[in-house]
């Protein structure tokens, strides 16, 4: 779908506009891994309910879960389990993050070779997400790559604070570019690039898009972003518009920290969903499936989520909206 | 601010863009009338302290109030009494909204030239919003007009349900065209396009803007949108790209319907700030100071405000996002 017109007069405003979308965009939905991690533990039964609604709304894409420490993350210490039962579902790619080699042993065994790995750019989150510097977190890139290829899969190499870092501030263009360029070099197949803390913004999105692609020629570049502080959608509208087709997002925006309440988390896969498809960018996805599977999630967790399409009851308009006097 | 670049080779994604963003946008702050309208009525000397707070984010245009019957909005009946303070603070423009002329008069008695009207561009929402029907609504814009020009002010017609209606679904772009180009006709200086049910997404925003420019060159089209379903941040970033400079949005996003609980409501100004300051785009506004305007409508109104800017608590970035394993 593109839309294009220009005008012809030009006066101290920009009237001119393209609005280029790509004919169809591939979601990936994240919220089994980086929906859940910080919830309290769903039970495994409830993770397979979820994962079934998923697999209904149509996305053939999911993280499936983390094989990570328990200790660390201990709402996905069945990562196992749950990788045994992901065969019950055939037309779907699965992947899991694993965060050193010995997660990758572990995802290889136990069914999942495609892979991906966080390797945050700025070194303030490195060592408090990994315990390790952006340099070490690099270095092991060749190893896990060798895994997820010896068994027939990929590795993409997600690079988190890649706009902003908690610790260390605004993470230099060049430093994000050094790590995807690195990370490339060491073996990942596909690059991520990560608004851990939801902060960035459209035209820095586009900046660090264009920087990174012209430094990885040829490798795939995805994006994932939070919804924190009401930018994601925009964030992921300028995306695409920048050619991007691999988006993550979570069912119901699940992600948000537990201990930060109203805080949101990843872009909502429903919000993006209705934005992209009516728009005319198709995504394979159901949006009515997509808030089956919401509510599903909600139960999973017991709590609300954060989606404000979800909450809205969806595409449908609620009348009441109308009964009062003098809206615009 | 321009970015422009262009992408030597093409494939079967569209692997080029274009985002193109105005140096500067001029934000009308309608925290006090569309934000307010059905909130429980807010004591006179509360919302002189949020005007205050307004006033010194920079904002210089604020819708004040609305002259309409104290019956159907009893939130703002007091509008005679807020704008005779108005003139305590010098360097704003500002506006309210009237639903008849007889709410004009009101208005530029108490001082209020820059008139908004609104006219339901579908008739399902006109009969339902102000009990008569579009071509109806449309008729009283000569005489509003005139009011308004008489003292030396202006009128904008803000045309409602001018994607969707929560009656009549989906709205023709030509409808809206017509009821755009008659508002014009009639003597509207200017017209905003209002997304009143949160329901339309980008690429619908540059079509219905595209159509309305070409239908009434020269007169000035701004955008008022809802972020029900958590577009409202992209569809200004689609209209802010295909030129547009004025754009309403409203402290804290205050504006959802108190009966429909998790129901956004206006794009929140700060969200709004934020996005385009850091997209290099001139606003005027300081973050901080929306911020804390935002605290000031939060004591006001009792509740809790969706924001999720205001309630992640701003552009800093908490320290607890990264004390976690595995995130991305």
């Amino acid at each position: 779908m593109v839309v294009r017109r220009r005008r012809r007069t030009r006066g101290p405003t920009v009237n001119e506009f393209d609005l280029v979308l790509p004919a169809a965009v591939d979601i990936r939905e994240v919220g089994m891994r980086d929906g859940l991690q910080l919830e309290a533990p769903v039970p495994l039964d409830a993770k397979l309910e979820m994962l079934e609604a998923l697999v209904a709304t149509g996305v053939r894409r999911i993280e499936a879960t983390s094989f990570v420490s328990p200790r660390a993350v201990p709402a996905l210490a069945d990562a196992d389990a749950v990788a045994a039962e992901l065969s019950r579902w055939g037309d779907v790619h699965w992947s899991a993050l694993v965060a050193n080699p010995r997660g990758a042993v572990r995802a290889v065994d136990a069914g999942v070779a495609d892979l991906e790995y966080v390797v945050s750019a700025s070194d303030g989150h490195s060592r408090a997400n990994a315990g390790r510097s952006t340099a070490e977190a690099l270095g092991a890139v060749p190893e896990i790559a060798g895994l997820a290829h010896g068994a027939g899969g990929s590795l993409e190499v997600v690079i988190a604070t890649a706009w902003d870092c908690p610790f260390d501030g605004r993470t230099p263009i060049g430093r994000t570019v050094d790590v995807a360029r690195a990370a490339v070099t060491a073996g990942a197949d596909q690059l991520c690039l990560g608004d851990t803390i939801g902060t960035t913004v459209p035209l820095r999105v586009v900046l660090l898009l264009d920087a990174v692609r012209r430094a990885c020629p040829g490798t795939p570049v995805g994006v994932h972003f939070h919804d924190t502080r009401g930018t994601g959608q925009a964030n992921a509208l300028a995306a695409v518009q920048a050619g991007v087709t691999q988006l993550d997002s979570s069912v119901g925006g699940l992600g948000g920290c537990p201990f930060a309440p109203g805080a949101s988390g990843n872009i909502a896969t429903e919000e993006l969903v209705y934005l992209l498809e009516e728009s005319g960018v198709r995504t394979g996805l159901d949006l009515d499936a997509v808030l089956a599977a919401a509510r599903v999630t909600e139960h999973a967790v017991g709590h609300e989520l954060p989606s404000s399409l979800y909450r809205a009851g969806g595409r449908s308009v609620p009348r009441g909206d109308a009964v009062v006097g003098s809206t615009s």
